[in-house]
């Protein structure tokens, strides 16, 4: 049983001091490692992975082609700043191949846990000599993959597997007793800039979550530039979350005045303090409009765009 | 060419007027049938054919298990109160069996038209001896058809089909020069009761336009129940049109803790005055989250609902 620290009764400063002497008490003289992703987690738990193991911990960005535009550079640049180096690399091939032919929500996770850990991460793991592995795992990860809900992709004792046997290494999570809101507390506290700790959450199957069906290098292309102008026009506002969702459903519409069989973009947008339950931001009318004719007009195949209504519960924040 | 009559130039007096006696002049002492389905379109139509025909025109209403809630039986008490007997027809089962397995748009329309007309309507016509079909075909059908952006199931000479030759009987189509807002205008003048000719329409494939994927008996019971939600919600609101549409994709949802893969539904409410644009009308998140919490409480499997945001074009009214 974990037990909870609510973002109420966090001490930041002495929780970091608490986790940095834990993780230097494990890891010892040994090296460890972890992945970035640049969301809020990850990035919290490389700040103090530094702060307890300086160069002793290896940092790598995974660029597996489903994070948005632009983002292994600027969460490495970002880092840089931060005095973290972070090396990224090129896996795209090995997640798209891993990800042909599935669409079966479980079946992704699962193709992008195992390309991940076994495959990708698990190389770089060996071949850096590190037995060690700091993850960002949060307390509503747990409580989401004991449910069934989502098999999130970086749990793993709460299902009985044990990582050390299974991958090699040992797996410390620091960030498990908080939820979102306790890790932006943590985050700010760890000097994270403001675009990274206050950063909208973006779990580890990224745009393969935001994408209903087969995910393909096209679809991932065209849920990519959708992506790019929810944040671009929600960036203002202080929803806890946004995303674009790629439809599989194909609706009828028209071009030019000729039947355009196309495609459709949900946009979900989401007001929450831990993800376990919310409810949709009250948009005003010109957004929604002003989103559906950005997309319309700029991604390829969009005839359609709607904008979720319903709570969580019974709906989840991502739709896969 | 058809020469377009438009809302601003109509004088329906005079239009009716002409209509009656170009249908006398045609049907001679024959007879003429004619199916309602209870929209604007075939209701003016009826109204116009029993005023030239009397009792010589046979009216049915095909009950093809696409309509809504108790739809039949209100469509046929509502004409009994004009003096207009209707006659339910129970084909239920031939819909059914020629939509099973179809999931393409444009071949579910085929199989409706089909079934309607070679096998249930092409019956009752050889039945009733009748030589004239009355059908309520406007403008908007044949721009929609000849564009290939909708095949309506009503327009046939755009298509190159003779009726006569295809279906033995003639048909013939007294408000083809209108858009809605003329009909609506006809109607009016005809006394059909507000209900009646201020409805919104709910075109020739019914419900089935509103499922994308195959039609079953049990998605159109889902369908149904949304549909009716939302008619009644929505129903206090000038809106044009408005509609529930059961989506095909799956999304993750959670019910008691746990995970429920279900189904979404999308809310299209449109303003617009001929149904060549529209543009979502800007509901209030008050109505619209009352008719997400009303869907997903009262219809079972649905964890999602969206509300549809892009105008037409490039959307079209419909999905399917």
């Amino acid at each position: 049983m974990i037990k909870e620290i609510l973002a109420r009764d966090l001490n930041p400063e002495q929780f970091i001091h608490e986790k940095v002497n834990e993780i230097k008490d494990t890891v010892g003289n040994g090296i460890a490692i972890n992945a970035l992703s640049g969301g809020v987690d990850s990035s919290t738990v490389t700040m103090i992975g530094h702060r307890a193991l300086g160069d002793r911990l290896k940092t790598v960005f995974i660029d597996n082609d489903l994070m948005r535009q632009g983002e292994p550079e600027a969460v490495a640049a970002s880092f840089r700043k931060l005095g973290v180096k972070v090396e990224i690399i090129n896996a795209k091939e090995d997640f798209l191949a891993a990800l042909k032919g599935i669409t079966d929500p479980e079946e992704k996770r699962e193709a992008i846990t195992q390309t991940f850990y076994k495959k990708v991460f698990g190389q770089i793991v060996r071949e850096s000599g590190a037995k060690f592995l700091l993850q960002g795992t949060i307390l509503t990860d747990v409580d989401e993959t004991i449910a069934g809900i989502k098999r999130q992709h970086n749990v793993f004792e709460q299902l009985g597997i044990d990582p050390q046997e299974a991958f090699g290494y040992r797996i410390i999570e620091p960030l498990i007793q908080l939820r979102k809101d306790g890790v932006r507390i943590v985050g700010k506290a760890l000097g994270l800039p403001e675009g990274s700790f206050a950063r909208i959450p973006f779990p580890g199957p990224a745009l393969a979550a935001r994408i209903i069906g087969e995910v393909t290098k096209e679809r991932l292309d065209t849920v990519r530039k959708a992506t790019a102008i929810v944040e671009k026009l929600l960036g203002h506002t202080d929803a806890f979350q946004y995303m674009a969702i790629l439809h599989h459903d194909r609706v009828t519409g028209m071009r030019d005045g000729k039947r355009d069989y196309g495609q459709q973009i949900e946009i979900r947008c989401w007001e929450s303090t831990d993800a376990r339950v919310a409810t949709p931001t009250r948009l005003s009318f010109e957004i929604l409009e002003k989103l559906a004719g950005e997309i319309i007009n700029e991604v390829p195949g969009i005839v359609s765009v709607t904008y979720n209504i319903a709570p969580k519960p019974p709906s989840t924040i991502e739709a896969v």
